[in-house]
């Protein structure tokens, strides 16, 4: 597994806190970490970047020929199911592993926030809801909200779940939210001009949220689509965001 | 040949001053719009941002294997010999063709600054030198001062140019400093773990310069590189240098 780092000068003489970005569909550890701008945020916040990789790779893991199964496209979950079982464990790589190995090798505390992108930003939403004690705060850029009524969900669940539905409510943030909800407040960024607004159905997680009477922020652009334009936009707001609730100030 | 135009939400109201970025050795328009960071700050300043590419390409223009020569590393000349002259007359592309092109299709006024990325610093302060008249303001990033004595300009200006050096002169930045000045200051920011800086030579513009008591500021960055995550981290404090200079404040 490849992931990228960044870590701001602060780190040289203290323990600093980490924010995790979960990338989107056809991404690598790369993708925000060239094209997001988050660093010069982070570096005057204090704050290290964690960028996985959006799935597992190389011989002998399980692939598919469209772009949203398989290698780049692992959800999250942790698969059941045929040829995926071996390898597609993200949501334990994340949760457990790479958080493991982080811990023991680079000067962070254990104050950590997690975004993401589209299928990240699904990925930051779940995660964060069924791991409260891990995570302090929560953000996330036009997220996949509601994948179980979603054709960007509902190919991929069954391929990594199975045809039994009753799996797939602990992957699926606004179920995740009537369910549990999140002990803080939550920011999410949308494009009004978002191409894939009808998959990601950021109303459906926001009237969860709204039922619930849960602090949930959801701001929508004019003018912005689902680009890479688009999170760079907000970069420095889901920085600062995290920053004032990761650090004591 | 194919170009990126940023412009302004106030370019829908009003004409606006305009930066050109001048990219380096395998760049096309695409690296500095994807990979630079300007669109923020340029958004803030109301000033547009074109991104040209760095050589002719398409069948039929002539190319070489190595990655300095040919195709993305047009070098802002104007060939005159053998396979390069047809198509590789970068210097005029800039200067005049496509400058035409973009004060007819856009909102966009006559104060233009100029600024590049290595090869496309040198293009900036060659192309800046010996037109005061059309550019306002001028930077660059890392750029490559003096072609005439380093292994990134004189392989390149044989090919282009043929092997009177004499015709070299009026495409090396330290030269023309010697001889042209520029009526303004200059802002030329580089990393001091640029992993090219043999190749790039800034002491030998920093001290024609400072031999004409020219207004320049060369600032050395300790912990950078030759990448756009060095470009990156400066783009805000040139896009604001060419505004203080482009606007009527």
């Amino acid at each position: 597994m490849t992931f990228a780092v960044y870590l701001p000068p602060q780190a040289r003489t203290q323990s600093v806190p980490v924010l995790w970005y979960l990338s989107g569909l056809t991404c690598t550890h790369d993708n925000a970490m060239t094209k997001g701008g988050f660093q010069k945020h982070a570096a005057e916040h204090g704050i290290a970047l964690v960028f996985p990789d959006t799935s597992p790779r190389g011989e002998g893991v399980a692939d598919d020929e469209a772009y949203d199964l398989g290698m780049g496209a692992g959800f999250y979950v942790n698969a059941t199911q045929g040829p995926w079982k071996p390898h597609f464990q993200m949501y334990d790589y994340v949760v457990s592993e790479l958080r493991s190995l982080l811990q023991g090798a680079l000067p962070i505390n254990d104050r950590h926030g997690i975004t993401g992108h589209s299928m990240g930003g699904h990925g930051a939403l779940i995660i964060a809801m069924r791991n409260p004690k891990l995570f302090t705060s929560l953000s996330a850029f036009s997220p996949i909200v509601n994948p179980s009524q979603s054709d960007w969900g509902r190919k991929q669940f069954s391929a990594y779940l199975g045809d039994d539905e009753s799996t797939w409510a602990q992957y699926d943030a606004t179920i995740l939210m009537s369910e549990l909800g999140w002990h803080g407040d939550i920011l999410i960024d949308q494009g009004a001009d978002d191409q894939f607004i009808d998959l990601l159905r950021p109303q459906a997680f926001a009237d969860a949220a709204s039922r619930r009477r849960q602090p949930c922020v959801l701001r929508t652009h004019d003018g912005h689509d689902h680009s890479y334009f688009f999170v760079s936009s907000f970069a420095e707001d889901h920085v600062t965001w995290h920053a004032e609730r990761l650090h004591d100030y």
